[in-house]
């Protein structure tokens, strides 16, 4: 695949398995449409499909997982700890490779209005897909959820969606939809059970407190383990990478007198992400992507092949 | 490719560009094989080549390649800082994927046929493909090089070949075949000019001497630069990696007070020992090959390829 769309629908629904296996056959009937993983959530009564595809397929299986999710989950008897607007809830687009956050900010506003023609589920556009700037944040457009929004939706202009009219799909609902860069969801977990510890170390590495730049973090309890964590999103790794908010976590914690137990990738990371903090650590002067066998390799396989 | 097998034949030229190219195409006519690279030094007057194929065509290229190097390379002619026996003078076969040491033993002893039946060229077999205990080292099978070989030959036993008559090739010498596991070439650079004190750090790192095992290390200059190296050879990475070779050598020179400038891979690394560094210094507590996105994608495109 030359140029890659991943998209990760978020869906109400996880306490069915046979909902989600049925979601996932709605992507991977698209043709060059591949779910990569599920994450499924009986406590938050949510999942999550991530799959990737060529720009023309990812709208395409974005809007099937739609309409399937709508045949089968009914949010009027739906309840979970989570806020929650739509059947397919939230629909965001990351580029990969070979696109940009303009490019997939177009497919979403493509798929918002195919979302809106052909399922009748009225659609609000968020983070760089926003049309307005008070819509950016996905918490401020979701608030209340369903309920709220099908009392106020018909009556209230500032909740009257981007694409369709003021009105919810009766059992669907509404659907969040937008483009964010990839992000690595990373934790490090501290060997102390003092929850402020872990959000003051939160507050001392991420960029909204002056932090690093590109970085989010929370502060967490592992109730089960005993323990606490920094749990972080990364949203610009190729500028702050694992090893950055690795070490800036770790300088703080030493700060502090606490010990760095380990850490954990949530979800998936890119490959580039891993060989810069390989690079780093071992203070690799001639990285470079084709120093890796594998690539080396694919790299002559392509080469061979064009030539014949 | 399921099955893929390294070679990395070394020739007795390195001045003549033209010669290595040609040897280059000699190697790719083969369906299969492919050149990753080349590595060419004027002073040391030799090449390498280094190619990937599936197993039998990494057989049918390296009798190539040696035919290709037979013809071009009279070693008569030849006179250059490294002791060598042959126009192809060594030729190592190294398990990559899906093969291992005993399979590459199989190819290399069938080369190794090939190259005297069709070749006239006498072969001499080394490291894991040796028929004889002190022919396992390569240094000990070259000892006195092409000249000094044709004298021995015809009458001294201990210089008979492995495979053909006790006759060098007039020409193209005799050709050393084996087996290795991949390598990785490691240096560390030190902010000093002393060279007995690189020499120092490889001695107490390398396995020779009571180090790492799976490790060799020797000092070096680096006259142009000033400064002096430990270069070393990961011999099996998945068991020495480049973290424990950096921090190895780290150590050694922080207790003798010299710092570390930086380090470099010297050719190709396989992907794995990256990860497996990156996951060694971020403390990794969930790191598996599928935590990376590619891999999950090459995976997936897999699975579906394998259900239509």
């Amino acid at each position: 695949m030359e140029r890659i769309v991943e998209c990760v629908p978020n869906f109400s629904e996880g306490r069915d398995e046979k909902v989600v296996r049925s979601l996932v056959e709605a992507v991977e009937a698209v043709e060059g449409a591949l779910v990569l993983g599920t994450h499924v959530d009986a406590d938050h009564h949510r999942s999550v499909v991530t799959f990737v595809a060529p720009p023309e397929q990812a709208v395409e299986a974005a809007v099937r997982v739609t309409r399937r999710a709508a045949e089968l989950i009914d949010l009027r008897a739906h309840a979970g700890e989570h806020p929650r607007l739509g059947a397919c809830d939230v629909l965001p687009f990351v580029p990969l490779k070979g696109v940009g956050i303009g490019d997939c900010v177009q497919l979403a506003h493509e798929a918002g209005r195919r979302i809106w023609e052909e399922l009748g589920i009225p659609v609000y556009f968020y983070e760089s897909a926003a049309l307005r700037p008070e819509r950016r944040n996905l918490a401020d457009v979701r608030r209340g959820g369903f309920e709220l929004l099908r009392e106020q939706i018909g009556t209230d202009p500032a909740r009257a969606p981007d694409v369709g009219e003021p009105r919810v799909h009766p059992t669907a609902g509404a659907t969040v939809v937008g483009v964010r860069p990839l992000l690595i969801a990373y934790n490090v977990t501290l060997k102390t059970a003092d929850l402020a510890l872990a959000r003051r170390i939160a507050r001392a590495v991420r960029e909204r407190d002056g932090g690093l730049i590109h970085l989010k973090a929370l502060g967490f309890e592992l109730k089960t383990r005993g323990v606490v964590q920094v749990s972080m999103n990364l949203t610009s790794y190729e500028r702050t990478n694992l090893h950055h908010a690795f070490e800036a976590v770790s300088r703080e914690a030493e700060r502090l007198g606490v010990e760095v137990l380990g850490s954990e990738v949530v979800g998936l990371v890119p490959q580039a992400a891993l060989d810069r903090a390989a690079a780093r650590f071992l203070r690799l002067e001639n990285y470079s992507p084709d120093l890796v066998l594998e690539n080396r390799i694919a790299a002559a396989v392509e080469r061979k092949r064009k030539k014949s």
